[in-house]
């Protein structure tokens, strides 16, 4: 699999408000999307900081995946999403590698995106993200 | 402070060589560089994935800030850098801001970069580092 590169940093925060206002303050970032998802548990904020993408990530609840991180670790970064042009065909690529998924389908992700998440024991304890932009 | 981007994604791993060969693997990286730096205690290589960048750390002993995060957290992420023109003139930016530093001034960092560490308080618990590519 070759990605393009990057898509976004996934950052579990405490409260999306003020840590939305830190990045704007400390690193000039553009609110580029901001959508709650109940389905999964989350409201989130996509943010361009220049050329790339942070994705801040606040539970609904604590019994939600990112509720359930946050109480673990604590506010820190989530995940590192790799952006790729066919998230079915990269899903293949990495099985055939032996690498474990957590989606073997692509679904729909935050923002309308298709996505599959990678197992943190595949790549070295990091939560990786496939994404296709569509 | 307006960052040009992310300049690379800073990731703790066990074993160097079993984590680079899980990157060229899966993700098709590139090696880039790769150094033992004994000051800091760490073995580094920077890796192209696409267009981005991930920087796999490796611990020289326990008593190392990288070896002190893996026996705090396990491997997996550990820093996000964002590229600057001038690491000072964003040093005096984020001091203005009231942002908490672990560097006052910038100071020499992997792979010949000038770079500064933003204390993870000021970050929502993401440690940030600022870097210039000279």
């Amino acid at each position: 699999m070759q990605p393009r590169g990057i898509h976004h940093l996934g950052v579990a925060v405490d409260d999306l408000d003020s840590a939305l206002s830190t990045y704007q303050r400390l690193f000039g970032a553009r609110l580029e999307h901001r959508e709650t998802v109940p389905d999964q548990g989350v409201e989130a904020a996509s943010l361009r900081i220049g050329s790339d993408r942070v994705e801040l990530l606040a539970a609904l609840g604590d019994d939600t995946p990112v509720g359930k991180f946050l109480a673990n670790r604590g506010p820190g970064m989530h995940h590192v999403a790799y952006e790729v042009d066919d998230v079915g065909a990269a899903i293949d690529e990495l099985t055939a590698e032996g690498a474990e998924l957590i989606d073997e389908s692509p679904r729909r992700g935050l923002f309308g995106l298709e996505v599959a998440f990678v197992h943190p024991d595949a790549v070295h304890g990091v939560l990786a993200e496939i994404v296709s932009d569509g």
